[in-house]
C-alpha cells in the first residue's frame, strides 16, 4: 500500500546535538530528498530566525519535482486570534501548498506547559487550522504528545485530533514526542485514532528513539492504520533522534512490499544516506541498518566463509538492492577467505594455501597492533599487500624533512616545511608554508613530486581525519590518520598511525600519492 | 517477571568492526558486567586463538560474584563423534558451570552450508549436548537462524530445538542470526517454540539489528514466552550489532517492571555503558537511548523551556534513574533558559534579561562559526562565560613558542618545543621534546608553568581527541581538539579550534591548565 514519507532532517534533525546547517546545506538536503522522491520535506519556520527566512527565500527558486516543501509552526498563542499571529503569517508567506502545525494533545501539557484550559486549547487548534485552510493551505496537524496524552486521558487526546480533522486538516500526525511509547500501545492508540477520524483524513506517525523503538513504533502505527510516516533520513533528531527513514524504507518497501518512494530510488538508499550525513557534517554510523559501511561487513571467519558459499546465509537482503556493498573485515578473526576475496578485488588471484597469504596476514596483524586499521583504508591495504607480494616498486623516497612552527608575541602561528625527495637517482629539495604543520608538509611534498610527476596536479585531498587511539597516554597516544584523495573521477583512502601526528600523516600522504601513481601506471586511465 | 540476560560483548561484540580486545580489556569487561549483575557473560572459545586461551586461564582467578562465565562453541563436526571434537574438549577444559553451543536450525544451512543431511544435523546437536551434559555442563543451545529456518520449514526448525531439549539443554536460544525478522513474526515463532518445548526448558532470544528492530524483537520474544535475552551492553556486534542490553534494561526493567538485573544496578546503567565503550575504545554514541550523552539533551528552546517548567514534559523517564543527566545544548536554537541553567551550574546566578546574557550568546555564536563546539567542553564554556562576565583573571600568558620537527634519512622524526611564559612580571623560558609536536608543546608548557604553580604536577591529561571539520578543505580544514584532564579526583574537558592543529591544541591545553588553577584558587579543594 501507499505510505507517504515526511522527512524532518531540516527541522527535527536540526535539533540534534552537533548539527548546524548553513542555508546552502539545507538547500542541498532538500534537493537530495526531492531527487530521492520523499513526498514531504519539512523545513523550519521562516519566522524563527534569519537563516530559516533566507532558506525559504532561496528554496522558491528550486525545482523540487513532486516533493512538497512543508514549513513548520505551532498553533496560535492562547487568548490570541490566529489571524493576529505573526508566526502563522510567516507560514503563509512561505508560499507552499502544505503547512505543518503542531498543537497539544495531552491534557497535562495543556494545563502545565500552556497553562490554559482544555477548551482554549481546542479553540487554538480549530482557529489555527481554519485560518490556514481559509488561506488555501493544506494543513498537516502534528498532535504533539498524542501517545502520552492518550495514556493519560484518551478521551481528550482523541478530542484534539477530531477537532483538527473537523477544522479541515488533511492529515493528523500522532506524535510520540518524548519517545517513551512501546509498539503494542502505539498500534492500539493508532487504531483508536483511526476509528475516531473520518476516512478522508490521513493518519501519520512521528516517533522518537528514546527507547530504541522508533522504527518498530512506526511500523506498529502502520499496522494500526497510519499511512504517513515522519522521520529523518539517517535518524538524527532531538535527544536520541527520530525514526530512521532509510531503515523504514528498507523494512516497509524493500522487504514489506509497500510503496514509500519510487521503486527505482531504493537502490540509491545508501548513496543518499551518505550524502545527507556528509551535508550534516557527521560520519554515517557504520552499524546503521541497510546503509552503514558495516551493515554487510562480515568479520567472523565462519560468517565470511558462509557468505562466500551462499550469499543469503548471513545477509537478510542483497546489499546491492540498497546500493550498499558486502565487505570482509580484516582482523585476527577474519579468515583466509576474506583476505583472498579482498585481494581479488584488485585483480590478483592467489591460492588459499600459498605462503604469501600467511605473510600478508602476519604483516596485517603486526600493523594492527601498532594502531593501523585497514578496514576503512582500502588503498593502503592494497599497497601493503602489493609490497608484501613484491609487486610494487616505490615511485619516490623521502630523503629528509624539517618542519618549523613558531608564534611570537601573539601573532598568528606560521608553519613551514622543507622536504627533499629522491626519484630514481635525482633529488629535489623544496619548501612551502601552510595552515598548520600537516598542510605545510602536504604542500611541500606535492610541490617536490610534481617536478617528476605532473599528473599529480590532478590529485587533491578530499578529507583528512584524525583519531587518537589508546588515548590513555593523552598527547603521546597513538594517532591514526585517514586521508581520502581524489583525481576528480575516483576517490581512495589511505592511513597511517604513529605517536607523532606528523609521521602518521606523512605515511598516509605518501600512500595516497603512491596509490595515484600506481593506478596511473597500471591503467593509464588519465591519458 | 524474572528474565535472564546474557551479555555477548566479549564474543559477538568482538565481531564488530574496529573492535579488538586485549586480554586485559576482556577481564575488565567481565568484571564490570558481573559487578552490574548480568547473569551470563559469554566469552569466546578457548580453542579458537591464543588470546582467548589466555583469557580463560586468567579469568579463573577472578571473582565474578553471581555471574556465570559461558564459553561459546559449536556442535561437533559432521560425521564425527562429539567425544573426538577438540573444540568441545576445550570448552570442558574452561571449567565453567555453563557452556553455550550453537547448532543449525535452518534446513537451508544444513543443506547448503554444512552440506549434510537433516538427520546428521540432528545427530550432531544431540550427540554434542549429551556429551557435554555427561561432563556435568549446563548447556545453553543457540538455535542459529531459528527464525529464518522457521519461516522456511517450521517443522524442521522446531525439530532441532526439541532435539536439543530432549538431549538435556537447560535453555534454547532462538537466534535471528541475520537480523532480518520483524516483531510480529518473532512473537509467533517464539510462541510456537514455547508450545513445542517442555516447561523446564528456558526459551531465550538472540537478535541482530539489521532492520533496526533488535530491541523490539527481543521484547516481542518476551511477549511470546522468552525468559532469557542475549545481546551486548552497548549494542556492538557483527554487522549492525546485537540487541542493546542497556536499552532493554531501561525498557523492560525500569519501565516494564520486569527483573533483569539487581534493582540497585539500574542507576549505574550509564556509567557501565561508558566503561564498556571506553574499554572497547569506541565513543559511546551520544544518541543511545538512556545512556548516551545526548539522551536527555534538549536543544530546541521550547523543549528546554518545557523541561524547566515540568521535567516530564519532554523526558520519558528521569535521567537520574539510569545515572544519566539532563543537559541543554548551546546553540543558535537554544534559548536563554538553557544558558542560564548552564551558568547556574558553576554557581553564578544571572538574570534572564541582563545584557551579559546577550554578550555571551553573541560570543558563543561567533566561536561556533569558527568551529568551536562547547557541548562537549564544559570547562572551556565556563572559562569563556567567566571571561565575558569579567570574572576571570588569566594565570599566565604565552609570550612565544617555537616548534621544530625533523627527520633525516629515515631516522625516526623528533619533535622539540621551546616556550616562553609570563606570570605576573616574571618570565620563564624552557624547552622539551616529545612524541610529536603536541606532546612536545604540552610537556614544555607544563614544565615552564610548574615553576610558578607546583600544584600542576597533580594534573594529567586523560584523553586527547582530534576531529577535522569542514573537511572539504582537507589538510587546511578546521581542526577541533578536545582535551580531557584530571587531577585524580575530577575530570574536565576543554576545546580549541583552528586550521592549525598546533594552535587548536594550544588553546585547549591553555584552557585545561587555566581551569585547574581557577578551580584550585576558588575552592582550594586540593589543600
Amino acid at each position: 500500500m501507499r505510505i507517504d514519507l515526511l522527512d524532518s532532517t531540516l527541522r527535527d534533525g536540526a535539533q540534534s546535538q552537533n548539527i548546524s546547517f548553513s542555508v546552502e546545506d539545507k538547500l542541498n538536503i532538500a534537493k537530495a530528498l526531492s531527487s530521492f522522491g520523499i513526498k514531504f520535506i519539512e523545513a523550519g519556520n521562516p519566522a524563527s530566525n534569519p537563516k530559516d527566512a533566507e532558506f525559504f527565500d532561496a528554496v522558491l527558486g528550486l525545482d523540487l519535482g513532486t516533493s512538497k516543501l512543508v514549513p513548520f509552526g505551532s498553533t496560535c498563542r492562547k487568548n490570541t486570534k490566529a489571524e493576529n499571529d505573526t508566526g502563522l503569517s510567516a507560514l503563509i508567506d512561505a508560499q507552499t501548498e502544505y503547512v505543518s502545525i503542531f498543537g497539544k494533545s495531552s491534557s497535562l501539557h495543556v494545563e502545565k506547559i500552556l497553562e490554559t484550559t482544555r477548551e482554549e486549547n481546542l479553540r487554538m487548534i480549530c482557529d489555527t487550522i481554519e485560518f490556514l485552510t481559509g488561506k488555501d493551505k493544506k494543513v498537516l496537524f502534528d498532535a504533539e504528545h498524542f501517545f502520552d496524552g492518550y495514556k493519560l486521558d484518551s478521551e481528550y487526546a482523541l478530542e484534539t485530533i477530531t477537532a483538527a480533522a473537523k477544522s479541515g486538516a488533511v492529515a493528523v500526525i500522532l506524535c510520540d514526542t518524548n519517545g517513551g511509547a512501546f509498539p503494542d500501545f502505539v498500534r492500539k492508540a493508532t487504531e483508536a485514532a483511526r476509528e475516531a477520524l473520518p476516512d478522508n483524513v490521513t493518519i501519520g506517525v512521528h516517533c522518537h528513539n528514546d527507547c530504541g523503538l522508533a522504527v518498530a513504533n512506526s511500523m506498529s502505527a502502520v499496522d494500526g492504520g497510519a499511512r504517513h510516516i515522519q522521520g529523518t533520513f539517517i535518524g538524527i533528531g532531538e535527544r536520541c533522534g527520530n525514526a530512521n527513514l532509510s531503515t523504514l524504507i528498507g523494512n516497509l518497501q524493500l522487504k514489506g512490499g509497500h510503496e514509500l518512494v519510487p521503486q527505482e530510488s531504493v537502490a540509491r538508499l545508501t548513496e543518499t544516506a551518505y550524502f545527507t550525513a556528509e551535508t550534516c557534517n557527521i560520519k554515517l554510523p557504520a552499524f546503521l541498518p541497510y546503509v552503514g559501511a558495516g551493515a554487510f561487513t562480515h568479520k567472523a571467519g565462519m560468517h565470511a566463509d558462509g557468505v562466500i558459499k551462499l550469499r543469503s546465509s548471513f545477509e537478510h537482503i542483497e546489499p546491492e538492492a540498497v546500493g550498499n556493498r558486502r565487505d570482509f573485515a580484516l582482523s585476527e578473526l577474519s579468515g583466509r577467505h576474506s583476505l583472498i576475496e579482498k585481494i581479488s578485488h584488485f585483480g590478483i588471484s592467489i591460492d588459499k594455501n600459498s605462503p604469501e597469504i600467511a605473510v600478508i596476514i602476519d604483516k596485517l596483524k603486526r600493523l594492527e597492533k601498532r594502531g593501523y586499521v585497514f578496514e576503512a583504508a582500502h588503498a593502503s591495504f592494497e599497497l601493503m599487500a602489493l609490497r608484501e607480494l613484491k609487486m610494487f616498486e616505490p615511485f619516490f623516497e623521502i630523503a629528509d624533512y624539517k618542519l618549523i612552527e613558531s608564534q611570537t608575541s601573539g601573532v598568528n602561528a606560521l608553519a613551514n616545511a622543507m622536504i627533499k625527495v629522491k626519484v630514481g637517482d635525482r633529488y629535489e629539495i623544496t619548501a612551502d608554508e601552510g595552515q598548520g604543520p600537516v598542510n605545510a608538509m602536504d604542500k611541500a611534498l606535492r610541490k617536490a613530486l610534481e617536478v617528476f610527476y605532473p599528473v599529480l596536479s590532478k590529485m587533491h585531498l578530499v578529507d583528512y581525519k584524525v583519531r587518537v587511539i589508546d588515548s590513555g597516554a593523552s598527547t603521546a597516544a597513538i594517532t591514526r590518520v585517514l586521508i581520502e584523495s581524489s583525481d576528480g573521477k575516483r576517490t581512495w583512502t589511505t592511513t597511517g598511525a604513529s605517536e607523532d601526528i606528523i609521521s602518521a600523516s606523512m605515511t598516509a600522504l605518501i600512500d595516497s600519492i603512491e596509490y595515484m601513481l600506481h593506478k596511473n601506471n597500471v591503467y593509464n586511465y588519465m591519458k
